[in-house]
């Protein structure tokens, strides 16, 4: 089967133009089909703020009202996404910004069962593979913003580890998928202020023991849980490091391999 | 030959929620090939000013530097086109949402020669159209913001008139297009104050002296122009009026007629 490489890159990356730019240059020299997502960063928060639109934040979740849903869709799928595809133009390579209501890609339902009102928050009901598997057989790399429609009119802030999720495991059946969280870091560290400390495999086991000693906490959580969605879902294969060492990642020369 | 409509909607019909809805659906009840391209309306101003980004305007233009970009780049690709999208999705339409940089759709260089210095502006070079020949063949509508790039790494603000004839030229070989530009009046009109002062046909020795006379003045002008150009390229009619017509204006039934 072809490869297929479904990269996150998170909201750090996105923040630092340096970084980026560094990111954007590996995505290019992939050899191989590939579909870059890409997470919100600060942006948004600074928009709210020198609009003066108050953010509610819960349990370290922003709360998408009507005029964060507004601004998270301007910076987003506007200022974010063209810009890394005008970039990746530059740098050759014919890339394509969707959100999942573009071409219906990706649809989803506003969460309400949750205890938290987040607002306008979606969880993703399903991919369509076709269009991707179109899109991409004409050569095209796809850069994905993280936000969703409800196919009745509402657009839907959505997690992007879940959408490169659910990507990755939409097109497991097709291609053999690569699932890639690139983030600041080398990967999962057995110490967080060491950098050279990267667990270079994680399996079921070790997740569990990880998590009991807090070596695994927060916001690694459920990134690793989505990683085992994925796994679980038929993707070969999930690695979670440095964005900017997109190469090597893939080679297995940096970063943290999860397991099943 | 296949008919293709080139459906252009002003900032006044984008501004406008209702009169936004009512023109979608008429848009999601055509029969053949569509696109949409949008204009930019008043939120991209009303961002500037709540952002206190001064805007600067040199003979009834925009001024487009970087912070402008940023803005229109947020309001017309992120704001305006996801919820457009969003909207004909609910509407049953498989709406897909792009800008010139998406698949290096149109390619553009920054106006560099005019006596004025508008910033970070584009001059349309080509359209990509065996892109828009591929997505239509797939049953997809598209919806076009008024960005180009320069294939360099840079997105530019373009005049969305000149888009959808650039786009409706571009695509007059291998469709039988129809260009109409959407906006808030009834069309060309002989009194301005008299919304039924409709001339049904304007041809070219008509155009001239409806100038002369200034019944024809500031911005009709430059969307005349545009049709011209159209007509000239290939383009079977070029028809003008209110956007939430669309379906009388493809009858001949409203609107003003351009004819060469």
């Amino acid at each position: 089967m072809e490869k297929l490489y479904v990269i996150k890159i998170g909201g750090n990356i996105v923040d630092n133009p340096e970084l980026l730019t560094l990111c954007l240059t590996a995505f290019s020299k992939l050899k191989g089909q590939a579909i870059l997502v890409h997470g919100g960063g600060k942006l948004a928060t600074q928009m709210a703020t020198s609009m003066g639109v108050e953010q509610t934040m819960l349990e370290g979740r922003r709360v998408t009202d009507a005029e964060t849903l507004k601004i998270v869709t301007m910076v987003y799928a506007g200022y974010i996404n063209k810009n890394i595809v005008a970039q990746l133009q530059g740098l050759g390579v014919n890339a394509m910004g969707l959100t999942g209501a573009d071409g219906n890609l990706i649809s989803a339902h506003k969460r309400t069962a949750a205890a938290i009102d987040y607002g306008f928050v979606g969880d993703v009901d399903a991919v369509n593979k076709n269009l991707i598997n179109k899109l991409l057989g004409d050569g095209i790399k796809l850069v994905i913003a993280p936000i969703t429609h409800n196919g009745d009119g509402q657009l839907l802030n959505t997690n992007a580890d879940t959408i490169a999720q659910s990507i990755a495991t939409g097109m497991a059946r097709d291609y053999e998928v690569h699932l890639i969280y690139g983030f600041e870091r080398e990967g999962v560290l057995s110490d967080v202020n060491d950098p050279s400390s990267v667990i270079a495999f994680i399996d079921r086991p070790a997740y569990g023991t990880l998590k009991d000693q807090k070596v695994i906490f927060e916001g690694m959580i459920p990134k690793i849980d989505n990683a085992y969605l994925a796994l679980e879902g038929g993707v070969q294969s999930v690695i979670i490091g440095k964005a900017e060492k997109m190469n090597e990642l893939i080679n297995g020369t940096a970063g943290t391999t999860i397991k099943i």
